[in-house]
């Protein structure tokens, strides 16, 4: 399955953080799935969230796919429509997955912000 | 940088989990880099860290380049050699990136626990 790889900014020089990815069941979410998600929630449009994300129409539209098909539940409901495409909008399931992803992110980097910390200054000592 | 690729088994069926990433002023350490360092450690020997784990010589030997240098401080001593090489070692730098990151890995996945099973469920349904 592809996997999101959304740009991910050189961090050098920033506060030592996590990435988390969720593993369900085989399906990874990661921060490039779960902002798409946002975007699209956001902006009602595949399209649109992956211009957003700097990501192709058909990138965007695979990594929809993949969640939809792999968690067995969708988490973006398609309409129908013209050339412009038929907008699209987030289920109660995909906005769960966004909602418990930046839970458990920011829950886990506060737990673990005391080490990421330790081991921050071990490395500039 | 090239990022560590283990072959990271498809897991369809098994319990949900956390997978982490730690992102160090830039430097990102995952389950590969990790095993990397913990093979390492195990066999004294990059060559036979990365028959371990199915990686090239060249990968590995790269990996282990990206994490001294990235770091600022060595993960991995290396000694000069004959053919066979002359052997690694992992650092006191080395030996607490791996023993944080399993920490923040076990307590990541305990805190979210919950989380990810409601999640599942709600996939499942």
């Amino acid at each position: 399955m592809p996997r999101a790889r959304r740009p991910e900014p050189q961090t050098a020089g920033t506060d030592p953080r996590l990435i988390i990815r969720l593993d369900l069941g085989g399906v990874r979410i990661g921060p490039g799935k779960v902002s798409l998600l946002e975007e699209i929630g956001r902006s009602g449009s595949i399209s649109a969230a992956g211009r957003a994300l700097k990501m192709s129409y058909r990138r965007a539209w695979e990594l929809v796919e993949d969640l939809n098909r792999g968690l067995g539940t969708p988490v973006v409901e398609t309409a129908a429509g013209g050339a412009g495409g038929g907008g699209a909008r987030l289920t109660p399931a995909g906005e769960a997955v966004i909602s418990h992803y930046r839970t458990i992110e920011a829950e886990s980097n506060h737990l673990a912000s005391q080490r990421l910390a330790q081991l921050a200054r071990l490395m500039a000592a």
